[in-house]
């Protein structure tokens, strides 16, 4: 494989997602960290260069760059067991990862960047009004997740793989955007094996 | 292939996606009807049978289930030239599918929701105040698909695959949500070309 390198924030547990595909597939990868908060993914060479949509992570392959950080864990772990050889674990595992970027991280990982980052006395009006809808929305993920793994070990078939660490993400990290972890014991369970894993890197 | 049965709302692009996917590929699909609106699945049957996430598009295959629009695309164009066979254009098109749930179905499909189905006068305060935010995300990701389209004819490599699909679903629909195509000179030319592919359907 051409050289990897990250484009991240290790804030971020988007870009998170992408590091621990790599380190679980024993791949080395090279990391470049910019400041979301600085406007560091804003500047002019980062539109033109890394990523016209002003976003990280971007998983740059040589010359090439790839930003969504699912699509990156895709292609790092394509070829591996972390991808399902099934059609249909394939596309199982598919559906937890859109099922997260659509229906989980705007919710937990909103509120945590909005409560831990940002700070709740400077967010905006706007911003505050949306809270409690994604507060709902965040204890519904945790629940269907919780159910879901009621008498199994991984979101997919019977072993680790992108679905399981696109979720873990903004799972293992909910309690500073005001969740409780105890309330859902699936899925404290899950974490646990999710951490005992070879190979298995932290976020920072 | 088992029988294919697409739970669906005919009004949500999401649904669409499946059915154009479908029929691009020759697959027969039978199709089951729901009202979002008169809270048709979010009844105790449809959540223990269909999707406990209460949503739908829900593939149906066999007696097996699968939500998430994207993933049910992938499932049935898993062995075909709608999915690229070459690892980085297969992650490319993941890329644009991603970047569709998370930036553009969110803008421009909540949009058309809101001010078509809905409508602007039985708005909550809290959608109202987002309606600005949202209609800056959309004129990005029209903006973001007019560059990526400059000079090629298909998002991702030199042939149609599941990314022109699910951008396609929002995007030719987008004008009731108060954007102008017109300003988009490359994506309406894909959208041309779009529905000149062989086999293609129409949204109802």
């Amino acid at each position: 494989m051409d050289k990897l390198i990250l484009h991240e924030d290790p804030l971020s547990g988007n870009c998170y997602k992408i590091r621990l595909t790599a380190a679980l597939l024993g791949l080395p990868l090279e990391r470049k960290f910019y400041d979301i908060q600085k406007g560091e993914t804003r500047t002019p060479e980062f539109l033109a260069q890394v990523n016209a949509n002003g976003r990280i992570p971007v998983l740059q392959i040589g010359d090439k760059f790839l930003p969504e950080s699912d699509a990156a864990c895709f292609y790092l772990a394509d070829d591996s067991a972390l991808v399902p050889a099934d059609r249909w674990d394939r596309a199982d595992m598919l559906r937890w990862m859109f099922w997260e970027q659509y229906n989980h991280e705007p919710s937990l990982a909103t509120l945590r960047y909005w409560l831990t980052y940002i700070g709740a006395d400077n967010l905006t009006d706007v911003q505050r009004a949306q809270i409690p809808g994604k507060r709902a929305a965040g204890e519904a993920a945790l629940k269907l997740m919780d159910e879901r793994l009621a008498g199994r070990e991984w979101f997919v078939a019977t072993a680790v793989s992108l679905a399981d660490i696109a979720l873990y993400a903004y799972t293992h990290v909910c309690e500073p955007g005001g969740f409780r972890l105890a309330d859902y014991p699936n899925v404290q369970a899950w974490i646990a094996r999710m951490e005992a894993l070879p190979r298995f890197v932290p976020m920072d």
